[in-house]
């Protein structure tokens, strides 16, 4: 690693931190606008961000680095920690009194959309602050696909624009030029964002929670505006299933909601990917309705409700809850678990394992079964009609790996707090995962993460981090060949 | 499959069968000699399985099959189900009303030498049962090493013959013949279990009790003759010792311990394998040992010596316990937790996912992401200083997606019975790895599984019989591809 590509990476980052200066200043003006004194709290922080942000980039200036793996690794992990570490200052300056690894966990939580919050008392929050959650989420999810479409499929790390739906039919034609690219996209989550905001008003939330939640569901994050989360709109099941919809739309992969938009390619949604999302969301919410209906006297429409928001959220790595699903009994919280972590599409906002890596996977199991019973077949592992290379089946399998001995490791780490072996497992789990609730007494779906100890954040924060770069972006910054010049 | 090679396995399986039913006559001797009724029950079921076994071998007679890869997968199964279904007999016939699941789920746990019982009261059993109980698990883990030694690994399922310290150093010499080799594994299994029952009669145990235990030890079983299991040894360290050493040996591959016993061959013992199953139990001990001198007011060698009791005997997969380790606090049953999954070697008769897996995963992680660096870079993986070949590669690669695809499921259904998610979790897993005690209220390793409802003994005894049989040999069995002709 040349010097000169670390601080090339480091200038972008700082220009980057000079944009999160400009954001503050949106939760600034809204709470001027309700008069809310803690607006000073944002202009504060807009001003020290972009101040030493500035000094940052000017003391960073050079030469532009070469293009390679290594310098691309090395910007997404300090982009990201940049994101993390602005999006911490309005918090530790706040009125909340929140603690360093509070404010840290917050921000992380926020900028991965994972969703978890060490904050009690959202109800009671000044506008600025909340929005100022929705937001980073908000960013944090157009950045995840800005990601996933344009850097790490590059970098074989995950994504299957690999499989590029966008060679053939995008990035061939003059349509297709980067710059339309990015405008597409940026422009489609703008209007998705505002479509369902502008539904859940509709359906009866008041506009300042439908702006928050809009944000927060279309990024699969769930941050919410109060304690208990969309159980405050149980009354309203239009909004959930609003809710249901969009979370939905936000694991899709972002490459086909642009040939959707864009072109009409209605056919786009056949990618396999796709159809094996759905395929599982949907027996997971099939499953848990029958047993809702078994287990609990609920009406049929209401179980049926409940179980598909609340693993609909879990799939999609959103974290929203409506009940405490943990009280529905064993066999769901049995599922609550393992939906934990298969994610949506790649290319979206969602976090897990993600579905196109199960298909390769079971592909791999299919062929290896095959070949020991017929050691001498020969069959290519295919994703769709496509063949899948030697390269993405070896990215697969290692994210795989990597992701069980991550979690392992972080158990173990916040077992070592005094943490109870459920709260470790799912706090882990669910912090590789982008989800957000986890399972047990202190962290789950009504529970918040406030009360766990602060080594425990931390190890959460980096969890988070670990996951949002689909791992193998973080790990290769730990391996000790990158650093070799 | 043709019909006649199914014809020929039965045929095969149900001669075995009458050498179940000359076994019982072992434990009927003991009970006449204690002047115990029971050798009625013993003797009662050696004629009945006898009987029936000669009767479906004389049924099909017939010509010998072709060896071929499905007619020795179908063996494998059919084998160890007969074991099972013979061994389940006595326990049907006995005294001790033991209900058809209670039956099945102590046999397989015998032959898979899990070590999970579903019986209460071991201290008042009939001698003969309990010798019953620690011969199948005896027979169990000879039965797993010829299998180790002599099938899987030319399965491409499992073991590290693959890289064949023996075709070097015994298969190629007139020494190596199989006879030879099969005599020298009885004969180092028999001297290794009078051996270990030596010593622990020298060290105090009365007779019986060190004749039980040399069996259930040497086959990292885990049966034992008291419901408290070592508990009832705990004031003789030297009992404790000799059992942590004889569990440490028997973890070892059989191949080695051929070498060295037969051709005084030290340096076998630093095959990969050896050091990596050394060193992460090294590690888990003596961070256990650490643990317990910080959280309780142990003295130190009570602390070494029970943290490295309880974790050998989890790694090696034996699964005898001294203490309720899981109330020695939440990092302790978390690393109880994780001890469950590693294992031994191959070609040794402990179950989990086993050293060799470990070092080629890592190898294919490493390997990974040194390509995310430098995309153009070829290494190719090693074992040691041999290279591994693509079948192996993707043998560990299908053995690990399948065990946790297994786990899962195995989880779930555990789940779906109304118990609860650690217990779910941990019983699915202490079957699949054969290692005996799980965590939580019931199955905890001062628990038993006697409470667990029926439904949930069948799935463990499944996943038992799964992970006994390297998972893959008994998959095939399920995949179409197999049953085609």
């Amino acid at each position: 690693m040349q010097s000169f590509s670390l601080r090339a990476a480091i200038h972008i980052s700082a220009i980057f931190g000079v944009y999160m200066s400009l954001a503050m200043l949106i939760p600034a003006f809204v709470d001027l606008y309700y008069g809310n004194r803690d607006w000073r709290v944002f202009a504060l922080s807009a001003f020290f961000t972009g101040g030493l942000s500035m000094a940052v980039a000017l003391a960073t200036q050079g030469r532009p680095p070469g293009v390679s793996s290594r310098f691309a690794f090395l910007l997404v992990n300090l982009l990201w920690l940049t994101t993390a570490a602005t999006g911490t200052i309005p918090f530790l300056a706040s009125s909340l009194n929140m603690s360093l690894s509070d404010a840290v966990f917050e921000s992380v939580s926020a900028i991965t959309t994972t969703g978890a919050t060490a904050i009690v008392g959202l109800d009671a929050l000044p506008p600025g602050m909340l929005l100022w959650r929705s937001l980073l989420q908000w960013m944090g999810g157009l950045g995840v696909i800005a990601l996933g479409l344009f850097i790490l499929p590059f970098l074989n790390v995950g994504g299957v624009s690999y499989f590029k739906i966008e060679s053939t039919d995008i990035e061939d034609r003059p349509f297709a030029r980067l710059s339309t690219f990015t405008i597409s996209m940026v422009a489609i989550y703008g209007l998705l964002t505002l479509a369902c905001g502008i539904a859940y008003a509709a359906a009866g939330m008041d506009g300042f929670d439908a702006i928050n939640h809009a944000m927060t569901t279309i990024a699969t994050a769930g941050f919410s505006t109060h304690d208990d989360s969309f159980g405050h709109f149980s009354d309203r099941p239009a909004i959930l299933w609003i809710a249901i919809v969009f979370m939905c739309i936000g694991a899709l992969p972002f490459s086909i909601l642009i040939l959707l938009a864009v072109r009409g390619r209605i056919d786009a949604l056949r990618d396999p990917q796709v159809r094996a999302f759905l395929g599982y969301t949907l027996a997971f919410c099939a499953v848990t309705t029958i047993y809702l209906r078994i287990e609990t006297d609920a009406p049929f429409f209401d179980a049926l409700t409940h179980a598909t928001f609340n693993f609909v959220s879990l799939i999609t790595t959103t974290g929203f809850s409506t009940h405490d699903y943990s009280s529905w009994g064993p066999f769901a919280v049995a599922l609550a678990f393992i939906a934990t972590f298969p994610g949506g599409c790649s290319g979206s906002t969602t976090g897990g394992i993600k579905a196109y890596r199960f298909i390769i996977l079971f592909e791999l199991m299919a062929n290896g079964l095959r070949r020991l019973v017929y050691p001498s077949s020969v069959q290519p592992v295919r994703y769709g009609d496509r063949p899948v290379d030697d390269d993405m089946q070896r990215a697969v399998v290692l994210f795989i790996a990597s992701f069980f001995v991550l979690w392992a490791i972080a158990t173990l780490l916040m077992a070592a707090t005094g943490l109870d072996l459920v709260t470790s497992l799912t706090g882990a789990l669910t912090a590789l995962t982008n989800v957000g609730p986890g399972l047990g007494d202190f962290i789950g779906p009504k529970g918040s993460f406030a009360a766990i100890p602060d080594l425990a954040k931390w190890v959460m924060a980096l969890a988070m981090l670990f996951g949002r770069l689909e791992i193998l972006a973080v790990l290769v910054i730990f391996s000790p060949v990158f650093w070799r010049r």
